[in-house]
């Protein structure tokens, strides 16, 4: 960290088996996005993602065992080693000069809604930065606010809270919606796929859901509609980890529905459980967080082009953009 | 595979998202070791290793979802770019004349066998190259086998085929050993650690094992003692493998153990269990097939000198040496 902060770091490059490769990986934890990592590892045949998925980490297989060199192994440590160095002579490609930086939050049941922002988005000169709500995706997301890297967040998709709650796939764990309230950064607010929560394929969804409703998205990934009561705590939660923040913050509520499946006709159209989520929200809201309904569908353009609106304006009163 | 085969494939780089690095991952496992891949993946907080183990395919995350471009994505992107440039042209390595390039199977129950012999075979001008028999090294050692890379296999360590067997988290499938049978290989196979079956943490043994002898290699690692049953199986499968293979096959046995911790006075030590493996090894062994016992402990410097010494004689017989 005191190198990297000297600025005397222009790549890191480790080698390991079972233990050396756990060391460098989190070592290269510190290392902030953009100064290349590479890690040449015994280990890529086991499930490397948890120390792997927030960071831009490249990863080699040794083929062979450590235990003395042969034509195999040097041949790999060769090609890392000039990797390395092709990749810290990289330029800096961020030098185009841009209004602003946003994240955003996307899935697959909100994507009509994200593909328009970021559009709006870009005509208006900022780049857009989506992350998939998959838990890693919101973990790097959230990751990179407290970097400093991003102006704003329009966190569209906030389902990894439903996740976190129920013990779906997806969770974010429970720190997910806290860096920009934390560190103050302006953001707007969506309780998007908040009616869903993701088990993988539907043999291991948790015998305690049984009489659930469930959707099967894709054989891998089966979704359970959230009920009233989990409605409600989430409502109280997601307003809690916004309530303290510095700077300004929106809630913005689609009353006709917060996923592509949550619209009317669709299998987890219930309006009576959205309530609730908005109720819960509109209560426990501190007065200075502006919460605003749109009588829209989340994927409607009116909701996409009302949360650009009200994003940029806060973004003009704090100077931001 | 046609443009391969014409040589004209200097490296391979594929980008995508779930279905992307699906396909890009894929297409890589034809090409052989050495010609550089490298894939840039949404998907990199997922486990891939299935996908990833047994080639020497290089993993870059996007770090954001695919949808547009932005400062993050390109900057990645150029490294990419560079790093498969910078591979493609690293000249090559294996160029020193080496007497033969031998594969070897280890495992750290084995270690001090294959540590000696890798001595003595470096000795001799071999090219040793090590695979940790956990699964995916010994796939990746069949795969090689396949790709006509060894001259000479010593398969000390074949433990892989207990976890086969019993449901152990090491297995390497059912084709485990038959590579270089089927494609006239010289090979020396030892039936070592095939007294153990790897489990993780102790509470994920299946049910179904409880009341037989386990050790706690590590908090992550436990090792089930195979029994009389399962070694007369295991003795039957090893040899049903080599019997046919059209090249020079020896097996030889360690009569004082076959792992580290089954030696005297060791947790895993039964000879009245390994006497049955050594018993249905012979009695099922075709002629032509050279069962060899030593007197002495796997680890045993006696035993390994004389691995090396039953190789290196079928080596010069084969014209391969």
């Amino acid at each position: 960290a005191k190198l990297m902060s000297e600025n005397r770091i222009k790549g890191v490059i480790g080698m390991g088996g079972g233990g050396g490769t756990y060391i460098a990986l989190t070592a290269m934890q510190e290392i902030p996005l953009g100064v290349p990592k590479l890690c040449l590892s015994t280990m890529t045949g086991k499930d490397l993602s948890g120390l792997m998925g927030r960071k831009d980490i490249t990863l080699m297989p040794t083929i062979v065992d450590m235990a003395g060199l042969n034509s195999i192994s040097r041949m790999l440590i060769k090609q890392a080693a000039v990797c390395i160095c092709a990749m810290s002579n990289v330029t800096d490609v961020n030098a185009t000069a841009v209004a602003g930086r946003i994240a955003i939050s996307m899935f697959g049941n909100t994507s009509a809604c994200v593909d328009k922002c970021i559009e709006l988005l870009n005509g208006k000169g900022y780049e857009v930065f989506p992350f998939h709500a998959n838990g890693i995706g919101g973990r790097t997301m959230e990751s990179l606010i407290r970097e400093a890297y991003f102006d704003a967040v329009l966190d569209i998709t906030t389902t990894e809270l439903a996740d976190d709650l129920c013990g779906g796939i997806c969770s974010a764990g429970p720190d997910r919606l806290d860096a920009a309230a934390e560190l103050g950064i302006p953001q707007v607010v969506v309780p998007g796929c908040l009616d869903m929560v993701n088990f993988g394929r539907c043999e291991t969804v948790p015998r305690h859901y049984k009489g659930r409703d469930f959707y099967s998205w894709s054989p891998e990934v089966t979704l359970m509609r959230t009920n009233k009561e989990e409605n409600k705590i989430l409502g109280e939660r997601l307003v809690q980890k916004i309530n303290n923040s510095s700077a300004p913050v929106a809630i913005v509520l689609p009353t006709k529905g917060i996923s592509q499946i949550d619209a009317e006709g669709g299998v987890f159209y219930h309006p009576e459980i959205d309530k609730v989520l908005f109720d819960t929200i509109k209560e426990h809201s501190k007065e200075k967080i502006n919460v605003i309904e749109v009588d829209a569908h989340i994927n409607d353009e009116k909701f996409s082009t009302k949360l650009v609106t009200v994003l940029l304006e806060m973004m003009k009163i704090e100077g931001r953009g």
